[in-house]
């Protein structure tokens, strides 16, 4: 079996760390199967490298930035491999562009645009285990790229899509995705498995556990992702296709994120296209908005509300207001002490009444909601902030997540 | 002009010399120069990785050296880059691998075969300020190597030859050539100019200012090396072609080496080829021998002493006695307390008298002379450690450097 293993940073924080994971790898290599490493750089040494970098300039480079951060996973590789041979197994390191990880020219966030997966195979049929540096790539012009943060989990995705791995295992520092976060819910449980989709948006609300890009490569080429941890044996959570015993399921697991702020502009004249010109400003500001509510009101205007991620909300009142008073609406407001608790389950499509079953739980706790939004497996609700633990715990709860058996639930994650 | 600087570890070793570096870089743009840039890593960045690499391995493959140390530089050239740029002057980093610095496979001490110019003559065109990782190259399958220990200066005058550069820019921590290290004698004075053969004599002597090798590639293409303090604008030592002015010193400079040992096979059999077989033995073990002294006697045996590095002595004693058994000579002994203090000067093949005068200033100062050696422009001796301090000062006298004018003297180092 060719397996792919991915280990992050706190993975190999420090030499005993990166000796245990070669200790890891070693395992499964002399259980027969051929095994590609994808490795993130130790511990905190990105950030170590951003910090030494603004002590130089206040506006770096994204070019040079890139070839700044790119070393962090070089010394990873080269320190895993020799680990590795330590323990009497052949094993050789590779850094993205050596092995051909070719992405677009996006500095800092670049995307791949294919890997030549020839230079692996060909150690791996010399009987050695191939350690890649995660997170990076290079340019056609031989430009080094990164590839944004979380960039080792879609290194390890796409090297298991270009060799045909049979598994991309993810080792992380916790057990597996749980039904909701364990340090909010005690009862929350470790799943068994769960599916792209349901994951995707578990990804995209909040949970940590795996980057949403490398999510949609896996669901698009069905790699299957084992999430488990590298402090412990246990099996973890297979996150594959949609498979049969998850049909029954209604709700999978119960998601919180904290980090989000609500932008209202207010009393935006009816107008066809306001809107349009609203978001187009705010996305070429390189902005990435989430919730939109609209509720045209009888006096010809509306309050037009969103949301964005809090580290963007400086930016995003910069462009709101500007905008604001070219389209003539009467100010922008905001609102940093939100949260935005969701319940996922691809049970859902064919499920009625889920949303009323969440707004009554919610309800009883006399929690307000100020906006909401669905898709076809998740319903969000926004909440103010101070009320968000309560709030999981009662959907975890009315949801019967803490009385369901492992197969039947799902997650989110620290 | 096209000029070539490069700037060593202790020059880049913190946020703040790395931003003096870049003005020093921005000074010599904005005179017109077109401007190649060769660093090293930041300050003890290399022996820190190997550090590190210690504590997961106790034999760590070379290849897997290679990638770990050539991060070092990459760090390097990447914040001095972003550094040049936020004084505004355009400026693009590379690693040794990208702008086609080519060597063999000899990790750790890989020599270079040949530079591709191309990319670095792009860039200078468009007006940048061209930034390259030192001390780091590729082999033809694109294997990160490493030139060594003074590999950056290795970089720094091959690219100094590829690109056809009009001088060649060291920056170091100490303000030039001196005639002998100013620690041992205040009265040592900065030389303005040395030749090539001098410099070479001096640094395989101990002397610390540049590397050997990257004299002798400078040497061979006649490319300008200037030495010069990073500290100061002070003009510092130009090592260049022999010229006229030379012609008439003697001895330029006393240089001293203190880390070597001396070995001696005692009573070896008097037969054609047993010195051959020996020294074939300790080549093959990797080890450099310098001085080599025989003297047959009339009991038909001879005793055969050598110098190594203090470093290579317990390796040598093992061969050395292994071999000694094989050639039924007595034995092997050893010392370890030993200097070896020359005198240098390109006048010196002209003049007769050299020698002697050496000797009998050191007899003066009752200095016992174990071993000597000569070359064309060069005279050793190795005498007690404990004297070396007193030796220096003696030749030092002797030869008149302390009352010679600025441009006659030559050379040794910190």
């Amino acid at each position: 079996m060719l397996i792919v293993q991915k280990f992050g940073g706190s993975s190999v924080a420090n030499p005993d760390r990166i000796v245990n994971v070669a200790k890891r790898v070693a395992l499964t290599r002399r259980e027969g199967h051929r095994v590609v490493v994808v490795v993130s750089a130790l511990g905190d040494t990105t950030d170590d490298l951003i910090e030494l970098s603004r002590k130089v300039t206040r506006n770096p480079v994204e070019r040079e930035m890139d070839m700044l951060m790119a070393t962090g996973e070089q010394v990873s590789v080269a320190l895993l491999a020799m680990a590795i041979q330590e323990l009497g197994i052949p094993a050789i390191s590779f850094t993205g562009a050596q092995v051909g990880i070719v992405t677009d020219s996006s500095h800092t966030r670049a995307k791949i645009k294919n890997i030549s997966g020839q230079r692996i195979s060909e150690q791996l049929k010399r009987g050695k285990v191939v350690v890649v540096a995660g997170f990076q790539g290079m340019t056609e012009d031989h430009e080094i790229t990164t590839l944004g943060r979380g960039g080792s989990d879609l290194s390890a995705v796409a090297l298991a899509v270009a060799l045909k791995a049979q598994v991309c295992e993810i080792y992380t520092d916790v057990e597996g995705v749980y039904t909701t976060d364990p340090r909010i819910v005690p009862e929350a449980r470790k799943l068994e498995s769960v599916s792209y989709d349901e994951m995707l948006e578990m990804a995209s609300l909040g949970a940590q556990v795996m980057q949403a890009r490398s999510m949609e490569v896996a669901k698009k080429y069905s790699i299957p992702i084992h999430v488990r941890s590298s402090f412990s044996k246990q099996p973890g959570t297979i996150i594959s296709k949609e498979v049969k015993s998850m049909e029954d399921v209604v709700v999978r697991g119960v998601s919180l994120a904290k980090e989000e702020a609500k932008v209202t502009i207010c009393d935006v004249p009816d107008k066809p296209g306001l809107a349009a010109k609203i978001f187009t400003r705010i996305s070429e500001a390189n902005i990435n908005v989430d919730t939109i509510v609209q509720n045209v009101s009888k006096t010809g205007t509306t309050d037009l509300s969103f949301t964005v991620g809090l580290p963007d909300l400086n930016k995003t009142l910069t462009v709101a207001r500007k905008v604001a008073r070219e389209v003539r609406a009467k100010g922008v407001t905001y609102d940093d002490k939100i949260a935005k608790v969701s319940v996922v389950g691809i049970g859902m499509r064919s499920h009625s009444g889920i949303a009323a079953k969440m707004f009554q739980a919610l309800a009883k706790e006399s929690i307000n909601i100020e906006m909401i939004s669905t898709s076809e497996i998740k319903i969000s609700c926004v909440i103010g902030k101070n009320q968000a633990v309560r709030a999981v715990r009662a959907l975890h709860k009315a949801f019967g997540l803490n009385r369901l058996g492992r197969k039947t639930q799902l997650a989110l994650v620290r």
